[in-house]
């Protein structure tokens, strides 16, 4: 083992070193997953530029002991590629293509609605220079500010746990999506919650909801590693 | 080969010998994805009770050869397990519990839409005795008439083509929801547009669609047994 095969996670952080993409934590999730040790090197927004050279936009970027790929899903496949003989993130061809449409369901059904309710907590989160990166590219991708985007109304956390009824549906048939254990399709899920996690006080998941009950497990996984990054 | 190891699926039909259950149509495409040869047997809501001396409430109920499975998850699971030898339904363990998800996300997130356009139109596709029995049994379950149910509005139709979207942004990705070639998960969606397609006229998905184009797509597999089914 040489340094060359030190395998670094360039991962997003804010004030106290709060580490909350989501993305993120899919790849923190999967690494573990997969039974690989890994470090991570953490990156404000507005020093990802800085990372690599500034190959990438954004993060997560995995560097495996000199290779190096950005894109949660992309490092998804690269791992199961790579680490083939380790446990399956994907239960086979089925279940990788599956996970784009959890995926995908996931950004369009969950994310805007989640990201209404944290919006104010992520940015007052951030340093300083982080704010004002947050404030400007926010505020002109929503045509609007923070303050008006910010949605923390009963209402809103409704329609949150009303989008999520497909996993919740899914939870009275197995423990996972990925059945009886986790799979990819559950680590894409988690890190969106995660993310309102550590971010947000907002309770958006009630006692008592069987999703509530899977984000719990899913906390516990790996030795608690999503458990062990402190709850806003 | 005897008489036994005849293989019959029962179908639901209305007037017209039209074939328009969705989860038939998942069993349906499931059969002919593993290459089995099957007949049909038509029949109405009102006759469920008369076959196999009324053991299940619903079809698809398959007899394939003696061994009997009602219920269109049961039945693609039985098919995989019993004849593992031909095209996989699931793509590996991963796949059939992600089919678990896209079933639960069809039916939360894309039946109720679908029947308010439709409901009308499969009752007038009925026989006599079987409109008696769907009106009855859906005013109970909705509380209201069908009059009063039925919604063919823009906004409607709209309503359903946004709930589309993560089927439409998977397809940006890859041409199946099995990825480069169908798997159950299509077959569950499948289900749910052919439903509507064989029953009425109103066109719920736009050309230009990515998802127009590949449902039209699934029409074509397996030598068309899906187109060959006529349009409302």
């Amino acid at each position: 083992m040489t340094v060359s095969h030190a395998r670094v996670l360039y991962d997003l952080c804010g004030t106290d070193d709060r580490r909350f993409s989501p993305y993120c934590w899919r790849v923190k999730l999967a690494l573990a997953h997969k039974g690989l040790a890994f470090e991570t090197h953490a990156v404000p927004f507005t020093g990802i530029p800085g990372v690599l050279g500034g190959r990438f936009k954004t993060v997560p970027i995995l560097d495996d002991g000199g290779t190096i790929v950005a894109d949660s899903l992309a490092i998804a496949d690269y791992l199961e590629d790579t680490y083939h003989g380790r446990p399956s993130l994907y239960g086979g061809p089925g279940g990788r293509a599956a996970a784009r449409f959890v995926d995908r369901w996931a950004v369009t059904q969950l994310h805007a609605g989640v990201l209404k309710i944290v919006i104010r907590d992520i940015h007052d989160r951030l340093e300083p220079a982080d704010q004002g990166y947050f404030r400007e590219t926010r505020e002109r991708r929503f045509s609007t500010t923070l303050e008006a985007l910010e949605d923390k109304s009963a209402a809103r956390v409704e329609a949150v746990r009303a989008a999520l009824e497909p996993l919740r549906a899914t939870l009275a048939l197995q423990p996972f999506l990925g059945g009886p254990s986790p799979l990819m399709p559950d680590y894409i899920v988690f890190g969106t919650l995660q993310w309102a996690r550590i971010t947000s006080p907002v309770a958006i998941l009630a006692e008592g909801d069987p999703v509530h009950a899977w984000f719990e497990r899913c906390l516990d996984l790996y030795e608690g590693v999503g458990r062990r990054a402190a709850a806003a």
